[in-house]
């Protein structure tokens, strides 16, 4: 059952090893599949040197309830499953505890748009999510966290697809993508323009950036004028 | 004699290394037989690569005398006996100078929890020891830095099992765990916390960790309603 | 067609993978070759992994118009282009996000000339170019890019051998030399130094440079009283 | 001649890099024969890669012309000498451009004791330099260059076996040690001491040193009553 797709979610978690996004079990990717109404993703736990395609499991998107797998899914299948709901043109989405990326999370700020590297993939600042209330964390937590980003996502107009990625506060990264092996590339640079974002602070405070280039750099990659990489 | 825990001792220490904790020999693990009142310790000042299980040295929990071994025991073992007879029920402690746990011990302050990597394993800030006395420093200096440490879990009524690490202060981390292989595993914790704090602060000096998310993070674990990984 | 060249412009874009500079296709070099009036230089977005020698891209010099090579050249090229007509000593050019020297793009401001290991170098500080305006960025943007880097060398007389290197505000550096292995040479040392000047500024904000040193060791390494290294 | 100074001269250069101490050229190891009066040096600017300890060059300590050797010895040369004829303890002689240490040097600080892992090898702050005058710089610089670190041990009594490193303002470190491999192992130590006190000055620009644990860590692996390691 969704064997490619299996094989995209596993290869995808093996890619945030390999960028050296994750240590021991922290970190999680997902994909889905929007015909079926089924998400794969991730075991709970797992070593990532002993895991095994065979091992991701598949979620109804709607209930949640386990379709095939014999581990637990990730702990945190029920926020996917909110920006799942949430975001219908993502098909992919990444969370680890990345340093400089949940630093960041840790600092409770809004991760500024300062930089071309930031603006070829960002459009604007990536958000940090608001405090969660004892309602939120003592109810039902992993999907009210997913709750508190769509939050952000729908009260201030930001376009999911233009700004791929948030700051959980005092917690982490989630980013995303039109699939796994996207949302894996969105949380490298996340974590890339957080540690940039950290020396830049540090050089100069009151640093301040060009709006044009904002505007510029995210047009020039993304767009019906994209002008970036091989015709496809 | 206690070849298995020898073993687990031996592989513990090399895994110090593989995490980048380690330079030169400066860090040893330990592992204790509870029945038979003995533990196992790397020698003193040996190179990890050429260091094989059989050099690990055993020594009594009661007396400190070496039982079996023909290297002296690490020179920080009366630290680690202290350890053992006050906290019952760890298995296992590790010590190093990896760098960002080492600059907290040597800034002088608790790590503070400021994010649910911190409180998916350490309920609480981990402690910064008090400054060292001239009689601590002058006396039996190793046994002297365990009971500097136990003062302040006791002191505190800091639960050694839900906060199983400690700044020693202008010297360096010590962590614990139910056996070697998880004190090895807090030891990488803390240093990325470290770093992870490091970082935020500098980002935001006047940050704020949400209370809730503490006991969340931490219960999502630990004790008897955990819900993280696979059941055992 | 020039393959010789070819073969130095895709070794040069390996390099800066190996030196650690470049995360995806976040960078791009050329060469020259003066007497034909030709330019070499990586294809616009394609993987480092699969890229092949036969895949760069030659471009004129005068016109701007792609030579030879199935692949659109690097969205940079007329960045590249204007460099090589404004600066007739050099003959390579490289572009990189490389962490240290993009944050002080990020921070805008020059990078001081404050060690030993920039004097060897960079003959001064690094310059900063100023703020690209909307006519800039809205117009032909790469080679308005070119332009703000040349803008700042000519306005300040800043001799572009003596200082082989620009931070473009808020975007990242380039640097270049007489080929393109000394401009990825340079595109190290701009790095590191920079990673330098972020550690040195946070331990002492109030820094001085010694300007005897700079005179000393640019002259060591450079000029008719070069005795740095083996006679060549 | 001296063919197990040379080897070991080499092999300490190439534990240079293995350490990451080292970009392309930048660091020199030498070694002395101190009954035949002669050094074995670094030849200048040769890569690391295609280095062979044949091409190490051998100096005369009185005069410092080169006694054997096709190779231009390395231009720091002269510094070595003055430090071999004034600190007659020493064996081998180390300078790089770390990271960290080099930042340090930039920033024009002594290097604080602030830990035990700077009190276990250096008893003292690492001293850095005075800035050297128009006369130092415009004459035999890198003569000069070993009289200004020479100056501020007589000047203050440091005793260079006890404080077995120097940051030359604006440059960058030398270290030393009984032969050329420990004075590598020193110069692995001052760079990993820098990298943390920059960490902990910036987590707590007001730390403080508890000085009764300098004297303790220090003698315990030095001097008489040393009980670190294993007896030799």
């Amino acid at each position: 059952m969704l064997e490619e797709l299996k094989q995209k979610v596993y290869k995808a978690n093996i890619d945030l090893v390999r960028h050296g996004l994750v240590i021991f079990t922290w970190g999680n990717v997902s994909g889905i599949d929007r015909e079926k109404g089924l998400v794969v993703i991730k075991p709970s736990g797992v070593d990532y040197d002993s895991m095994t395609a065979d091992q991701m499991v598949v979620v109804d998107l709607a209930t949640g309830k386990v379709v095939e797998g014999e581990l637990r899914p990730s702990s945190d299948t029920p926020t996917h499953l909110v920006l799942y709901r949430a975001f219908p043109e993502i098909g992919g989405i990444v969370h680890t505890h990345s340093t400089y990326a949940t630093a960041w999370a840790q600092a409770g700020k809004d991760l500024p748009n300062i930089g071309t590297t930031h603006a070829d993939y960002f459009h604007n600042a990536i958000p940090c999510t608001d405090d969660m209330t004892a309602a939120q964390v003592q109810g039902d937590y992993e999907l009210e966290t997913g709750n508190v980003i769509v939050d952000r996502f729908i009260r201030e107009h930001i376009n999911p697809v233009h700004t791929p990625g948030v700051l959980v506060k005092n917690h982490g990264p989630f980013s995303w993508g039109k699939n796994p092996d996207e949302a894996v590339h969105n949380a490298v640079v996340m974590e890339q323009v957080a540690k940039m974002a950290f020396v830049a602070y540090s050089v100069n405070p009151g640093l301040t950036m060009n709006p044009l280039l904002v505007e510029k750099h995210f047009s020039r990659k993304h767009g019906p004028n994209a002008y970036y990489g091989q015709k496809k």
